[in-house]
């Protein structure tokens, strides 16, 4: 891979701010934040605004049976069935996120397709911007990547639920698709060129450094899973203290233990607890039952591994201290997923070339990237996160940085069409 | 306060028994229990089985404007405006509760008027069943009995909301009552000539001690209020554990705290977080705030002041620890009540008249009678519960003791009522 002759052009900075700003506003929250979580009445809205977008902008747009979207630029000089160029990110957010968690990618792609397109640049392979649906996992942890690497399965699609217990077939069909669709999405390998996306970092590595752009060496693997305390529902005002049995007690008595069972397995090892439900959930009532949603990653499988076990392990003593029972019930394993070496070269050069400063370094976020680098050589872009702020309305990246990032995507990108 | 010389007539256990299995399939759950929160579906039904019974027992019923129902029977030989005698309890139950909380005490009341009027039964004093709206206070703890001893005024009822976050004036206006009459309940003292209140133990001092009437001395009191956790919002993925501050581990931390600081009062002190709400909510974020509701009892004042302090300490000391900011929000403090020991008398004396073997003893749980005693001179009959269960589909008590205890209230209220 090596850039054309032809150089590429550079992306309208002043366009990609006031979409960034205006995107931004489909599920503001109050706190300055976002929450744009999929299938939600802000997801539509960006939706139709991106539909919009499009349509004046000349571009065809596609949404497949899950919600992914596909912006299309052919190339003038490509033979019919040349596998496309993919760049992109997701428009969902987590609830009170950040502006630029996923926006940035897809808006900055939107951007490359645009400038391509409004300058009738020469390309030997299509390019097309591609919005995943609901990578934040409110459905499915990487929904709409994991839909396009491998497909969902009829049954398996009916029983997903959202965080609010609701089925992932009711959401799809409000959005007005057919859930059936929904089954038709997987992608063969070989049938994309090559992807990239340019994301915020998300922690402050790059910061520290004072390095402008990142280059992704390998995504962090993740377990998910909960842990189910079960005790006794008594009444709040009746059952002495040393006689209960207090689900949400052992519960709290975990969460405690976290940092010390990742610690046990590496330094840079994280387990995090985000959702706690607790039943029955009266405020004069001791709690029955509390479930422990557990979000736990290494750089290595096996840490992963261990670090599961440990945690089980932790809730095995403090549910025999608070005389509960406890059930583990693991519900994902994502391998680590290292990145292309040629497309970290290709990156890495084209930055170099532009004169930013880069520096090599795996993401601690899971991406959608990691379930398209199944299906074809896929490159990761990094931009640095003010603070190392991230899913949160403090999520900052600066415009310098956000432009800088952009224009490696476009050059990258047109690298990869032009070959 | 003497029994007259005409005998009371007793219950029909078989109808008592038919309406409290009838009332259990109101909100009746998967698990046995029964969800019959206040201005529920569950509540709504039960509410119009009521109506029908007492149209066909040809009794007056009628429902002020928070919801309390009143069935009232005429005393032949009063004079117009002589205080009734009240005997009543709940028909809401907390989330996933038993069958007996509340209803055993409002049926059996039911049963005592409709067994006074059939016999036509000659009384000094109408008698009234009164069922309480919202006992375990969805929107404010023990919501109804306090409208009647001392009002609300519109302002407060407006800020007044559920533990979905809904208003409780949308929940009045929902069960079809005009919201305005809500502020119109206040009874004065003397309108009442006493009350009695039947109910459940919820703990198991009857059961180990083998009496079947509990005589209640005093109801304890109880602090209700919240403690907020401020943390960082961050990613799960890259946010180091050391640098991160986690305010639902910290909430975790309190929870386990909460023993400790229960026994440094006193060794029945009791504190309880039964609702843990945690925020943003998403799988993938290091939680910003985490919200702990408490419950904290102790049957003497200042007591439950110091377990209050010993809480917020410990929360204080847990912030500092976990690198958080935490406050702390009084809801309420409800004051011990003793109970009438004039009417602990006649309980005694009717019980003991009927055979029973019976108990003094203070309720470690809340009930409309401690506002009711603002009013009137307050009485309570304890039956045992099963293994000291309440709150819970496990809760029961035996028929033998639901007929005991029916028949001690319907000897008390005829006792007042012809006095």
């Amino acid at each position: 891979m090596t850039s054309s002759g032809t150089p590429a052009p550079t992306v309208s900075a002043a366009r990609l701010r006031r979409d960034l700003e205006h995107v931004a506003g489909y599920g503001a929250t109050a706190s300055g934040g976002v929450s744009r979580t999929s299938f939600s009445e802000a997801d539509r809205q960006v939706r139709a605004w991106l539909v919009n977008e499009c349509e004046q902008a000349g571009l065809a747009l596609r949404t497949d049976g899950i919600g992914n979207v596909f912006i299309r630029l052919e190339a003038r000089d490509a033979a019919a069935g040349t596998p496309p160029v993919w760049a992109g990110s997701h428009l969902d957010s987590v609830p009170e996120g950040g502006r630029f968690d996923g926006a940035l990618g897809s808006l900055a792609a939107l951007e490359v397709v645009r400038r391509l397109a409004e300058e009738d640049v020469p390309l030997r392979r299509p390019v097309e911007a591609v919005i995943f649906a609901d990578e934040e996992g409110s459905y499915h942890h990487l929904l709409g990547s994991t839909a396009v690497a491998h497909g969902f399965a009829a049954d398996e699609l009916a029983r997903l639920r959202g965080r609010d217990g609701d089925l992932l077939v009711d959401a799809l069909e409000g959005m007005g698709w057919d859930p059936g669709a929904a089954t038709r999405t997987a992608v063969r390998p070989g049938d994309v060129h090559a992807y990239v996306e340019l994301h915020i970092e998300q922690g402050s590595v790059l910061e520290s450094a004072g390095a402008g752009i990142g280059v992704v060496t390998a995504i962090v693997g993740m377990g998910g899973g909960h842990l189910e305390f079960r005790g006794r529902q008594d009444h709040a005002g009746t059952t002495p203290m040393p006689l209960r049995r207090d689900a949400l007690r052992g519960a709290g008595d975990l969460l405690v233990r976290l940092p010390e069972a990742a610690r046990s397995v590496s330094e840079t090892a994280v387990a995090t607890c985000g959702i706690l439900h607790v039943e029955p959930g009266g405020a004069n009532v001791v709690p029955g039952l509390a479930r422990v949603q557990l979000d736990f990653r290494d750089s290595d499988r096996t840490r992963i591994l261990e670090l599961e076990e440990a945690i089980v392990a932790a809730a095995r003593d403090v549910a025999d201290r608070h005389g509960l029972e406890v059930s583990y019930t693991r519900e994902s394993i994502t391998d680590p997923v290292p990145l292309n070496p040629r497309m970290q070269d290709l990156v890495a050069t084209v930055a170099a070339d532009q004169g930013m400063k880069t520096l090599s370094l795996p993401s601690g976020a899971g991406h959608d990237a990691q379930n398209v680098a199944k299906l074809a050589p896929t490159g990761m872009i990094f931009v640095p996160s003010v603070d190392g702020r991230s899913h949160s309305p403090a999520e900052l990246t600066t415009w310098e940085d956000v432009e800088a990032g952009a224009n490696v995507l476009l050059a990258t990108v047109h690298a990869l069409a032009t070959e």
